[in-house]
């Protein structure tokens, strides 16, 4: 091996960085994707009888947004979008927000979680989540907000998949 | 904060743990998936006009087989993928693989992935990938084999979830 890493606080905060990095990278790919056709496009179906590619989106806020609270660092900033892109599948409800109305709630969404994340400590990082009580991570040490942030990156990839085979 | 967690050597293990599990966990849903129904079904498009499900699977063995050697770990065990899955898109080429032969090779595949990441250390994960140079990875230290199995753990979440839409 040509590099010695210095395994330690160093490494630590290091991967938790890449594991950030990975993140916002994935967002900025969403991004990018969003703003590439005119906003009808997205009104279509991603496969025959399946979800709109709005709706995903919609779905990708409600879901990352859920991490506020369940990160300790607030409440959903868009608690409404719950019955519309969680609770409900798609074509269910009416009315959802316009495109352009939920291009202004991503950006919003992943400046505040951005700022939130680059404040937050390894401790904090390693520390349990909201949705998992005080008894059942002394068990299982590794239900930590890093995990949720792997699972909500992959969450992103796995309709991000979807919403690529548009058919523009 | 009720947990105060030692950030040392101990987390950057327990991170690098959480990172392969999550690896394992999605293989896992792939395995299921392909395993749900019967082989005709995998024959089928995704949507239409898309890669049928049997490639998309092919795919990630192709892509997933290449980190043996861009982790130094020895040579690809399916070195034909290749040109089937890989540099040409579905339907360009007349025979695929049966799916039954694909899922052996996948079992394969993962079996020895998962031998090699169990004996890797902190350093060895924090360390250059064979398609980094030495040059730059003093420039890019993120460019290590961890920041490879995030991105082809999102990379099969964002195929799978392409796999999801098969209409059964």
């Amino acid at each position: 091996m040509e590099n010695q890493n210095n395994i330690g606080e160093t490494s630590t905060n290091q991967i938790i960085k890449q594991v950030i990095n990975y993140w916002l990278d994935r967002n900025k790919a969403v991004t990018n994707f969003i703003n590439k056709y005119p906003d009808d496009v997205y009104y279509k179906e991603v496969a025959s009888n399946r979800s709109r590619a709005i709706y995903l989106f919609g779905h990708l806020i409600a879901v990352n947004d859920g991490m506020l609270p369940m990160f300790g660092l607030g409440e959903k900033i868009f608690p409404e979008y719950e019955a519309i892109f969680l609770s409900a599948p798609d074509k269910s409800v009416a009315d959802l927000p316009s495109l352009s109305e939920l291009k202004k709630s991503w950006e919003k969404l992943n400046a505040t979680l951005a700022e939130h994340f680059n404040k937050m400590t390894a401790n904090e990082w390693l520390d349990r989540h909201m949705s998992v009580s005080v008894e059942d991570f002394k068990r299982e040490p590794l239900r930590n907000k890093l995990n949720v942030l792997i699972n909500r990156t992959n969450h992103q990839s796995y309709h991000w998949g979807q919403m690529m085979l548009l058919n523009p």
